[in-house]
């Protein structure tokens, strides 16, 4: 096991912590701990929420989340060395739960929602218990799989300059419909936020400037890509002086689209990282956004049932929209799992959580764009092909 | 080899073809061939401009298309005994080419545009070669791969009154934009509507009502699902008497979105077709839009190279926009390729026709959709990481 | 398709075609027929035993079989520019079946016998229908699969010396235990040899010096590695002046080991090859036998039951024996299949024709070699797992 | 994580635990630990040789290895309820290091030698260093891999009826050549036995009757099958009451064949199991041997490079001989590596070692059995195809 970098404490909120991360994304917000390229090294990470939610049978936790405790994240951790310009080469070489359960959550409308926040409104939640490489859950029987566990959010710190223009364009889209439920954006929040070690006046500014972490961005972060698993090595643009990396909102398991909002499988977990920089590496492969090589351990699943969408809703045809193609890809597939004796729920839960496939199919055939969703089969004890 | 019960006339129009198929969707264009459920069929199929591109060097039968003439359809066959909400079960037994290239096009700007129509506005074209399962282009050099083959276009003839909400909402979704260079949607259009063997008065009138071919829809059609590759098992919503199933659009590869519009590798080919009927399907699974289980003979990758995008263009947020967020990933994917001696509209159009994957990420972290393209790093003759 | 270099004229014996191939291997068998490296080209090969097989529900053709007629080999092709000590490189571009029919035969311990010819004496027989890339058989009820099609034997023509030492050694073998049933190998046969167009005193002489096909050697020849797929690379050494290479046994499917004799799905097929030349080759890689890269399109497959055998035989202990070891692999599948409707002899067959995979596992744990028998669950349209 | 039923001292000799476990196979070694059907539980596991091999660049450990102290077997673990004729039903969850190191051995000719001993007659070792899923080693630069972890050793104790005829056949193989270096079969012996808590007569009788743990036999033991790996399900006939239960050898990686006898990478580490029992399943699916189904994460490669070897020595032929052709795979494997910068010895470790696949080919060619050895080349830092 390599050393241990950063701890969670389970029992506490982070910002009690001996050593605590952040809930923001600024470029002040300071290093604690550093690591030279080529080594590794462990982290530890809080589920998502800050602690809020329990292993129960009960969603009244999920109805009330507070968002502004979110996401918790582990880090910064400098990287010695790492300069703007370069990327940041990132090995996950391993990861998993801190605990032997996680849980997937609906939230509510009226509580930032989900994908099909229209059809269920209402807070909801599954609770998953972990056996080794495999989950199940008292909430949706009949289901067991393995994880394809990978950290939902990780990223280097933005510039003060990239961070200028992350506020600036997300407050124009917040300005077209300010008032809307849920709403387009959600802009800096000073209230709950933790930043590390920061203190005073500092502090305060830095509260008041800091992104949130909901957003997927140009630097990755939030961006919910199931297949950031065990093995993947990721290339991040560096925008700041030691490039300041964290990370945090470890998921079990998660389907593409992670469709509830807390659609994941959301777990408080370990991940062992390895670091290196390509000097200079930014221009050289003209890389403004993470890429990433995926790891060779995926759960491999040869047969899978294949919902298609198209970006047609309740009678209107939307252009190309593949948002709204893949909604009605998933409510297909919930309309169908309700013939095998699943609450629509149940299976909506179960689309967010379970190893599903989100593709692009046609993005250029006017005026339809075509998605589809694809569950693994071998995840349900029966057969659910029609015949 | 089963029985061929369509054939291709590559050396003419199909509308002068002794069997003609069709280029426009309507229940009464008339079924000339059958099969009962249970046999095994080849369709041949012309490949989908009707023959009006050639294996050249230049993009001048591209850039004139007449999109009037597509799709180039084999059918309608009648599976006996199907009934509207029947599923009609079809088996993709196989699939090749009749000839030993096929060729990727990006449409120009003023005849239908592509998926990066704005950066890429002229008419482009690649010639591949096939060498059975592998293709390569003397147009993209240092690329070879194996093709995942399948019908661009398969589906079942709507009833009347499906046609009919076809029109009226695709109507009003051009309504909204009438001079739209790309259109939003084409509306019916009897210059250049092949019917089969209907004639007269009917022939007019149906050509005047018949839905282009262009979009996927509810039964199906246009999907450019990649994965509906050999051995797939397909279930279609059955609309009319006898299902009227028709297929055509064959590609011997295509990357997820097809995003030079004719992205695929468009060929002449057959396919294999087995089918099968499940009574009374649609209302006891709840099946409005086909489902399938792909078939287990796709080439495998290990290893990809995958590319984010976020839904922010040109610094602006766009509200969980899946299809923007594509866009920024394929463009990512294309800068980066011209780091290692590609042109950008080379890397576009290997973009259109490799397999890539493309795949949602989150589609819920307001307000930001996050949306991957993976490509197998396989296809190239050297290494393509970042080192 | 590539240009055909060699027709296969199924409704006659190899003798009299208008182009024979061979069925015995020696460096005179005159090449009628040349490529140039980089040049696709495709054969059309018979099925193994010359046509004595046919689709009929009894077995008596399999108990006859001469098979002083076997292999059926398409060749020698002769390869422009090869010389002794390069290495010819042989792409499998694609291959497919010539009739939309198969079998699997179980040699009767008097004719050759097979793998577990002990338990197994009497010839027996399955046919198996193509369905595309799919296979059953009216024999094996209950059974759909896809075929990893592959040629059984191919090879490039030995040297004189090369040929020598195979009788030297083969001949050495025999004279152990002369009269035993089945033999212990094949003598060189005149009767029945064909050898191409070569006529006369020549042809008599060549008939009587030339080796039999059954067995692999250091060429490759007869391998019946079902991984020599479609898409696969072979690298071969070549003895020769233009390499002379032949290829035939054409297999639908067939399990490792092909373990009733003629225990692939035996079949006449086309298969396009492409060639290149590695000069010098043989020393620079130290390559004395054929080195392979197999396909990307293998049908794969998930879920596996796996069955152990150990080097003990009727209670006695083999010294790290892996023959044995599989042999009771085998033999415990096939017990287990029992307990699923199948009669022995239908479980056998299927063994030696489903994509069942061999592996070795412990080979230097004395005094007991265990190798694994492991069956695609897939094949079956029914749970077989222990429950 | 699941509670730890059995915990390994890794400084100090297993006979000195505070809960010893064993070393030897009787029924009358003594559980101390038990669960009930459908609990999960963590086993710890000492490394096989007891901690003789240390983390060094010399292999005096391995030369002098004693062999009477292996293997370290954790348990017997009592499941409540299982009686003889029943299938235990165990769960692979999940597997990894205590240690961030592991290592390779071949083992001196003098001290039971290995696969390749008249080749390979000295001693070596490779030290592997493990970050996360992957390992690398100072001593076989240029390559790195995912391991394939996996238990080398597991099964349940024999009957006595079994028990007798285990060491009456191998000694009747031992008497056909007692003299042999290295020998046919290890016999029962007394010294260094480790019986758990067994004390006084009834131990010192149990140490002159136990089995040595070597071979693979009938109740499964060291098989040294790599695909026993994460999510496994293997079902064990019990011939005991309680099923006495026993794991060990736990291997990061190991090459089909585990060819250097202590091929694998050895590593001291914990397993996740789960347990059930299907009351009469042996008489219900006629098993007499381990049957498993591998799990779903295996390391996937695509590309291999596999090398055929078959049943011919020194110019002999050997009657189908699938352990001839095997090492004869092997040495050609070695022989091509030696020209990619590899010396022999660690050519040889490293098929040991990385998760290269052994397949049977053809078993039934008379007389040459063909067994092939495929390496994947992605474990490789540089191309290693023929060009």
């Amino acid at each position: 096991m390599p050393k241990v970098l950063f701890l969670a404490e389970l029992d506490k909120p982070m910002a009690e912590w001996d050593l605590p991360g952040h809930n923001r994304w600024h470029p002040e917000i300071p290093a604690q701990v550093g690591v030279k390229p080529g080594e590794d090294f462990r982290v530890e990470c809080q589920e998502w929420t800050d602690g809020q939610i329990g292993n129960t049978d009960d969603a009244a936790d999920v109805a009330g989340v507070d968002l502004s405790r979110a996401h918790v994240l582990s880090g910064p951790i400098a990287i010695k060395g790492a300069e703007p310009g370069d990327l940041l080469v990132v090995d996950i070489l391993d990861l998993g739960p801190l605990r032997s359960w996680g849980y997937t959550g609906i939230f509510s409308r009226t509580n930032g929602g989900g994908f099909l926040t229209d059809v269920f409104p209402e807070a909801q939640k599954a609770v998953w218990d972990f056996h080794g490489i495999y989950t199940d859950s008292r909430h949706i029987p009949g289901v067991r799989f393995a994880g394809l566990s990978h950290p939902g959010l990780i990223g280097c710190a933005p510039s003060e300059d990239l961070l200028a223009r992350w506020n600036a364009r997300e407050q124009a889209l917040i300005a077209t419909d300010p008032g809307r439920v849920p709403p387009l954006a959600l802009p800096p929040l000073e209230r709950n936020a933790v930043l590390g070690t920061l203190k005073g006046a500092a502090r305060d500014r830095v509260a008041r400037e800091a992104a949130r972490t909901i957003p997927p961005r140009e630097h990755g972060g939030n961006v919910d890509i199931k297949n950031l698993s065990c093995g993947t090595r990721i290339f991040f643009p560096v925008y700041v002086r030691d490039a300041l990396l964290s990370v945090g909102d470890l998921h079990f398991s998660q389907g593409d689209g992670e469709i509830t909002f807390c659609g994941a499988i959301e777990m408080a977990g370990w991940i062992d990282l390895g670091v290196d920089v390509i000097k200079g590496g930014m221009a050289r492969y003209g890389i403004t956004s993470p890429v990433f090589k995926p790891g060779p351990v995926e759960p491999r699943y040869l047969e899978f049932l294949t919902f298609e969408g198209i970006s047609v809703e309740e009678g209107r045809n939307y252009y190309l929209d593949a948002t709204v193609a893949y909604r009605q890809a998933a409510l297909n597939a919930i309309r169908y799992l309700t013939h095998f004796g699943y609450t629509a729920e149940q299976a909506y839960l179960l689309l967010g959580a379970a190893p599903v496939e989100g593709r692009i199919g046609g993005v250029v055939d006017i005026p339809n764009a075509c998605v589809s969703l694809a569950i693994p089969t071998a995840i349900f004890d029966r057969p659910v092909l029609p015949v």
